[in-house]
């Protein structure tokens, strides 16, 4: 939601048997048309003047990824449902319910859903914040150097 | 977790079974011993330099209750299990997971769990923010002149 009175309640609820929240409009992931990613939906859960940070719910459908990227500014990650897996810098990891997953700053990071049920996650950002750099081929060939970075990295 | 590399890992996993995170201190809610709370934790799950808000987890007991208060800066709640009450301004509304719920600046506010289940509630503030206010009498009077807010204040 977009300030602290939206909608004159303090509370909004999540619908019923969906991942999305009454009054908190669902978004596409982005608008940058370089940016390579898959299926994938974001919620701002909240946005105000009076916080420096945003709250901001993702959900990947099976077999979707967000877009491989790095900047200056940091993430704070938090699965709410489903499994998968990300990389951080040049770790690759299994994901489940209720992980907390750090992106430090200037470190490539992508968000990949199982292919059997949606990730949904939280990411924390401060609201002033650089824009996502994406990486150059040599980037691209450099974190393929790596097996199990390029199995990550692999495309459906 | 304090910093973006604590353990050596960008990923922290919850203890089965538990409401608490693998390397993520437990603590008490609060130091100040003036305030009026009961059976409630606390775990700050990111806090780092380059991240201008925090995010916490607090578990109230079944029948406990954070304390009531107010400041000028604001929260910004999700009820993440466990079902309660909470009373935002002069607003006293049920909470069930997924919940959201906004705190806006000097609104006086409190978090009660059900008899039944232990409420849990990430609570994202920016890092650089005030000291609470505690309610004076006059302001209890205040609050407690409207019968569902005396309901929702009762002891028990």
């Amino acid at each position: 939601m977009n300030d602290m009175t939206q909608g004159g309640s303090h509370v909004h609820r999540r619908s019923k048997g969906s991942g999305r929240w009454e009054g908190v409009d669902c978004l596409p992931y982005k608008e940058d048309e370089k940016a390579r990613f898959k299926a994938i939906s974001r919620q701002v859960l909240f946005s105000d003047p009076a916080l420096a940070a945003e709250l901001r719910f993702f959900e990947v459908a099976p077999g979707g990824f967000s877009s491989l990227e790095r900047h200056q500014h940091a993430h704070a990650v938090l699965v709410l449902h489903g499994r998968g897996q990300c990389l951080i810098g040049r770790e690759v990891r299994h994901l489940q319910p209720h992980d907390l997953v750090t992106v430090p700053p200037w470190t490539w990071h992508q968000f990949r859903a199982g292919t059997e049920e949606p990730l949904g996650f939280l990411c924390m950002v401060n609201v002033d914040r650089d824009r996502p750099q994406l990486p150059s081929d040599e980037d691209l060939a450099n974190l393929r150097a790596d097996p199990s970075i390029a199995a990550f990295l692999r495309d459906p």
